[in-house]
């Protein structure tokens, strides 16, 4: 589990006023990559000579309460679910304690070869350790 | 059932080489509002003398294969479900005759209410006719 | 004066790898704000009862080097020039002590009439006086 | 010369109910692509067996009146300057016939070099051509 506080900008918002629903996977996403540095992994990462991609297979969010500018939420991830290759990942959104949106993403991880597209690839050991200590 | 086509643009994509995964649910919008268009509705409408706003509460997308730069792509949007106040609308993202992706937005019909935040309201006769009959 | 540290997310980057040059407006608009708000003031501000809003009428960027995900990048802003009702932010991007880019904003401070557009109007003093001591 | 329409659309706004500054450069940045496909060329180009990108080292807009949501806007692309590596492009755009912003995009043709960055190259001599005829 992690945790991250972030201040809701200009630019996120729609003309409704409030958070455009696509920026929540943004948001998820800034949150999975802070988790991922936490633990000493880049998503950007290279292990052993070879180039590691982690391409989404699914993401969702589920929308409960409006979310505007300036407000200070807070995002929390936790590891739902690793296979092999893939990983799943629930975020939990709050703002003053109360929760606003979850959600989640699926991703793999691939071998990312030259011209050559990407090859779903077992987690690292060494993460896969960590990812399994990060579960709730 | 509607369809329209789009090119993926340059800023879609991200250091993967691939449209980055939030972009989809922008694409899915575009969709909904041109099909709303084309049935005579703007998703900023008035109704008898209301504001109405039509607020998410939930979306996902399963991502089937890589979309590239400059790839065309043919999303359809259909209405999945129709409830009282909220309608589920499914996407299906094609290259090439291929299905790259697919996804569901469901919002809500809302009073926009000044200062006063948002009311679910039963969604316009008119409206819903109209959307029944775009269903599958 | 004020500086704000920044991680580059995945999100803003582009196929080329590195950060996409519009993504950089965003950046500049994140300080201003959080500036204003060191300041005291929002960007989405109530002033004797009227809505303000402060529309940009410019923005420009210079791109010295590449930007990539996960750089840490310090943004400095400053006060250019202060007119009756605009002012002109001055932007400095540096990573690990190199410039990287240099931005400029104008913005008009505007009365955000309902449904009638925005006027522009005189910079409220209060936020004058700390704008101009904000200069370098 | 090259002109291109564009539907606004929801996500392109933000909570003042217009455009969101940054947006226009990615409107700059799909016309200069659909332009210079216009002319047969991709913006991710091999030229004899090299990689060519387009890095940007300059990009500007002036606002001169709000844009909104499903509004239809004209952006008209010329080549305003042309440099042994360079090129700047400069926007109009129109809405309803009147000018509602103008741009200006300067890039460099750069071999890309794996790992190692990019350099600066000479633009093609058969883009240069048809560049220099896109002139106005």
């Amino acid at each position: 589990m992690f945790r991250m506080k972030r201040i809701v900008e200009f630019g996120d918002t729609d003309m409704a006023g409030i958070v455009h629903f696509a920026q929540f996977f943004n948001y998820m996403e800034a949150v999975e990559h802070a988790f991922l540095r936490s633990l000493g992994f880049s998503v950007v990462m290279e292990w052993e000579g070879m180039r590691i991609g982690v391409p989404r297979v699914a993401a969702s969010c589920e929308y409960l309460r409006p979310v505007r500018f300036e407000d200070e939420i807070e995002i929390v991830v936790s590891v739902k679910k690793l296979g092999r290759s893939s990983v799943t990942y629930c975020f939990e959104f709050f703002k003053d304690g109360a929760e606003i949106a979850r959600g989640e993403i699926t991703a793999v991880f691939c071998r990312m070869e030259h011209g050559a597209g990407m090859k779903a690839m077992e987690i690292p050991a060494a993460l896969r350790g960590k990812l399994e200590r990060g579960q709730p």
